[in-house]
């Protein structure tokens, strides 16, 4: 496969992969059908039509190019069916899901680099690309986004898309920082979630 | 009328509808003036703001034409000193509540159409026009959004988006197509909620 | 310095007292390190680019000039660590944040003035520019926003954004408008807060 077909089928697994887990929760939260899809469509693309509605990267990407609605359609509508037997694949999805975390995360931040964006604005760019569809979803459901108070995800994001601006500042090929990025942000992710690790706190106040 | 006079007419009575409707729920969450017209306003105008930002129709419609909003503030202002008398309209405000999703629904998925999404793409947008303002309205007023888990509404949205697609796709004109869609979605909506009717939802997992 | 020097400090100046209260609040709400952060950034950007997103100013200003995102991530680093301290200056905090609140107000005013919009649109989105990213970290926080249903806020933003519409209109230099609009807005704010005054809310049904 050339690089750019690679990308891309590296890209529609992530939206696959976060689909599911919105179409997941929407189940366990005894949604409807209509439910079922809007948080399979807001975990998976949520991310991306609000980056590129900040950019001006509009008609947004994932309207454009109808492969991500459908997609999300098609996982939507398999976890509807058969929510309990994917439900099961407790491991399998965790490691996927953590590939759509970093594949978002440098995916995002590259867009917003070719926007013209600085380092701070692409490396939050390509932290919202990775977070925010879930942070939506999260909201929909009436909770507070667990990437805000609950383990090391945001932050396997965030390493993920500093390698990126770190390598296109070094004039790397944007095709290797993708593939370095992606992979730190796969590892740091994976490793904290099987060991436990937390996302540091403010220290508490003595009352 | 000429059909475009027409279209605006029906434009600005769904926006009316929509806001007497945001102004209601937040009179009935014991908001304040402020509340009343923000909730008025995100209902009758959120969903078409999302769909121009991310198809990058900016600025928006809902901002660059004054009857928007103007209609929007006058609603919210009525409702605030008059509501126990609006609160009473049931049957009429269901009536106009269904033409006013219809609408919606037929309105941004033609838009999105004019912008060169596809069919995948630009129903999504006509049930997000549709169904958006709601669903941010239900957020800022602490709930899961109603469409997600009760009743026919959404469903309904997405009937009427199809047949606008489908009309398109035949060569339809599309003051033609939005009327067949908008009835579609009028009847589907006023029966369901007459009627009781639920959307589907997944099935039980027994513990 | 320059009026436009002057004007960029006091939007910084903005910037940081948001993000300090953002980030309070995320400190308030046990939330871990890039919660704070995020709400950091939300409560100080997001209303700036809801703003830009709708009115098509993009890539929207808080991702295009790097000196945004580096006040708000020094804030949210030093409330990370020092938020008792931080969190005793009740009396500063207040004034600051009514300055902020006013230097948004009108700033976004005149930004929605110069992409074209009438006054309905340019007030509402000073008022946007304003409370909206107080609104998003407050729902982030599974909270319905308090400038909804408490105390004198969002109108005390109204009148200054009113006060730049109706100075543009009678061809005043926006830079005096500005002043005109945010000291009102200060005024209002600071002087509603310490007496205590409420928005009016809708006239209770008896039962």
């Amino acid at each position: 496969m050339a690089p750019s077909t690679l990308l891309l089928s590296l890209d529609l697994l992530g939206i696959l992969v976060f689909a599911v887990a919105g179409a997941l929760s929407a189940v366990q939260h005894d949604l409807d059908v209509f439910g079922v899809f809007v948080l399979a469509g807001v975990t998976a693309v949520g991310g991306g039509l609000i980056r590129d509605a900040v950019l001006g990267a509009t008609p947004a990407a994932a309207l454009a190019d109808w492969r991500y609605l459908a997609v999300t359609a098609v996982a939507a509508g398999v976890v509807f069916f058969v929510h309990p037997t994917v439900a099961k694949l407790g491991r399998p999805l965790l490691v996927l899901d953590a590939l759509g975390l970093g594949l978002f995360a440098t995916a995002g931040t590259q867009k917003a680099l070719r926007f013209g964006l600085g380092p701070l604005g692409a490396i939050a760019l390509g932290v919202l690309t990775a977070v925010g569809g879930g942070m939506v979803r999260d909201v929909l459901l009436g909770e507070v986004p667990a990437v805000l108070h609950r383990e090391v995800y945001a932050i396997a994001a965030l390493l993920g898309s500093v390698v990126v601006v770190a390598t296109d500042a070094a004039n790397v090929r944007p095709f290797v920082g993708a593939i370095v990025g992606t992979s730190l942000c796969f590892v740091v992710r994976v490793v904290a979630r099987l060991r436990g690790w937390s996302a540091p706190t403010p220290r508490k106040v003595q009352p």
